[in-house]
């Protein structure tokens, strides 16, 4: 009997049953159906590192409140993976001197972060990773920008739907100079201003003036972040700008000077995806991070810029625009019935010999049980085509071959079987 | 500067570099496509459970010394999944309502397991979970045997170098109530016979003895033990002998009355791999496991049967027979270089192009580099095809076409580039 202390899935965790794998598998073959246009190559980390990677620059909120922690044998604390960024860094580190710069990576896997589940948010989500290693120049960064739009278009979404905001932060950081706040300050500015979109004006002036900032510069910065046409005087941001419209996808990218990121590693661009149509909110994000690698304590600087996107906002952008994909669990053509456990051998070689023809097949597993039955179970798992093999058919070394969809049969000899099935 | 305290990768987990991934890849698309061919569905579960799923019936040692562990905020302790089968069995019992029976699953995913690493185990693994749940007759346990046979020949592995052990623990319950062991005694027995193959002679009747059995049935035991043709008067493993050689893997399949298993949880057929060639060893294993789903505290008892095959032992084996297969990181087929900072654009275009013709293709991302590190480049990282764009070529609407391996180049025109690409 079941208690109240049967295992339960965990909250905040997911069971992905086939039709939840099925799309989780349609998306990361979107994933790296684009990248690997783009000539990217697929990496993989460990789920488990130590603590300390993250600690260095992840950002205060990552690491010491929504990392899932464990202590290991020797008192060393790891943890569960909240994002992949810092293991690539330590991957492109240690091998440097033997890997082919620029770097082209991407990556599909489980992330971890321990914070309150909600709708398009959970404790365990799947992020795709997509990096370049090893180039300072904005060619680089309008690469990445353009291979997120790109994913985008592969998912079916326009950019009335979605939309990738970018911002440079040495932009930012040279406007907040000419305003007199560019000195110790900058770092926490640079957080309050990433909390822009959700406060309300007042609280954002109020947490400006904690930061030191008088009315002044407060209405300075203000009007900084209001310009949308700033870019126009930052040659990086105008090269990208550029270079997007040249990838045919200028209609997916826009500058925002309110975008800076919470992390704390990126150096310079910043860009985040934005849900337009639906809630206009923040649904992925990525930057440039020149300074990672020396950070986790890596012999030498390899600048980078990369972006991750998560499966589970996007299935709710999706859905909610009406583009979740049509999806099969099954990938059986052919249901090979069994007319008594007498001919179970009969029928299982008619089902390997089709498999040996490239044709998915199935035999039905329970030799007892009523053609009905067997008929019923290619019905409810979609399986277009039913062979049966009775006694006369069994004579005469023939199958009766069923379109389920038609509803229509035809008697064909055994060894044609596998070329009636488109 | 790298300091002691570099943050390094853990003991026991791995790096997954491109040529590392590409190995995993392909492992997964040959699991994937053997299930596929039957009928099994992919379906996955969360990473992390509560430690009670598994502290029902996995096994002390898998529960007790294995286990990656750690406690959440509530106080609960939860584990990174040592093994598949206990989140099988609760997703199958959660939505046993819903589903269609039998159900046929199979996915591909890491495992935990807090072990000392050597070569073929690491605490970090993946492991291909295939099971069917819903039935009780042996033509199942035939199918899910063929199908790990299947997946042997997949990979390029003969009856002479890998084997599936065969064996009843019900039969090998029903020979010790014969010679008056079948008592409580049983499952310490059970333990005693899984250790066979790993201590000396003395050392196992010695075990034998430890758990009471007197010599003549220590005698009588080993007997049995070494009767290889004892199955035939088992009509269960007669049946799933005969239907494997029905379905052309006769030859990977022998009776071995020693194999019982250390799971908890196996009720009736066991089986595991074989190193037949290298080592001679244990290389993965399966069996029914009629109770599971009750054990758990499910609703309902559901039958199942079903195995897990591990990536690492695997590639240990391919490797030590010359099977391991020739792989490649980068789908790139053609890179697009760049003359000189001002071509840039002009060879974006010509790249976006190749992409939109389905062609995947790279633009050279540094703008100042030399026509000679970009051709490195491309022989590096072996791009078959580099297309070269100077003033001359943009002058006449042409480009340079190499073909990096023949060593031959031709000049086409911008609009035919995609059809000259193989």
């Amino acid at each position: 009997m079941q208690t109240m202390n049967t295992p339960q899935l965990l909250k905040g965790f997911r069971d992905f049953y086939p039709l939840e794998m099925a799309f989780r598998n349609w998306l990361y073959r979107q994933f790296k159906s684009i990248a690997e246009s783009f000539g990217f190559e697929e990496y993989e980390g460990p789920m488990l590192e130590t603590l300390d990677l993250y600690a260095a620059k992840s950002g205060e909120e990552l690491v010491k409140k929504q990392a899932f922690t464990l202590t290991d044998k020797s008192g060393k604390i790891l943890a569960l993976r909240p994002e992949m960024t810092p293991t690539l860094a330590r991957m492109v580190s240690k091998k440097a001197g033997s890997l082919v710069f620029p770097i082209k990576w991407f990556s599909f896997g489980p992330r971890f972060r321990y914070e309150t589940p909600q709708r398009g948010r959970g404790r365990e989500f799947f992020q795709c990773d997509v990096d370049i290693l090893g180039l300072e120049n904005p060619e680089v960064d309008a690469e990445v920008i353009s291979v997120a739009a790109k994913m985008y278009q592969s998912l079916g979404l326009s950019p009335t739907e979605v939309r990738i905001k970018i911002n440079d932060r040495k932009y930012i950081r040279e406007k907040l100079e000419l305003i007199g706040a560019g000195d110790e300050k900058m770092t926490a500015i640079f957080k309050v201003i990433d909390k822009k979109s959700k406060v309300p004006d007042v609280v954002f002036d109020k947490m400006l003036g904690q930061e030191g900032l008088n009315p002044t510069q407060t209405k300075q910065l203000k009007n900084i972040l209001q310009d949308k046409q700033g870019y126009v005087n930052s040659e990086w941001l105008s090269k990208i700008l550029s270079l997007v419209q040249t990838m045919g996808v200028g209609e997916f990218v826009e500058f925002d000077p309110t975008i800076v990121r919470g992390l704390d590693y990126y150096t310079r661009t910043v860009f985040e995806g934005w849900d337009i149509k639906g809630e206009f909110r923040s649904i992925w994000g990525g930057g440039r991070y020149d300074n990672l690698t020396e950070e986790i304590g890596g012999r030498q600087r390899i600048p980078g810029v990369g972006f991750a996107m998560g499966d589970m906002v996007l299935e709710e952008i999706l859905k909610a625009n009406g583009k979740y994909p049509k999806l099969e669990t099954i990938k059986t053509k052919v249901l090979v019935t069994v007319f008594d456990p007498d001919f179970y051998q009969s029928s299982l070689k008619v089902t390997n010999n089709l498999r040996k023809a490239g044709i998915n097949a199935e035999v039905y597993l329970e030799p007892e049980a009523k053609l009905d039955k067997q008929l019923k179970y290619a019905d409810r798992k979609g399986i277009p085509y039913v062979v049966i093999i009775g006694p006369e058919e069994a004579a005469k070394n023939v199958v009766t071959l069923k379109n389920m969809k038609e509803k229509t049969q035809k008697i064909i000899s055994i060894e044609e079987l596998p070329s009636h099935v488109p």
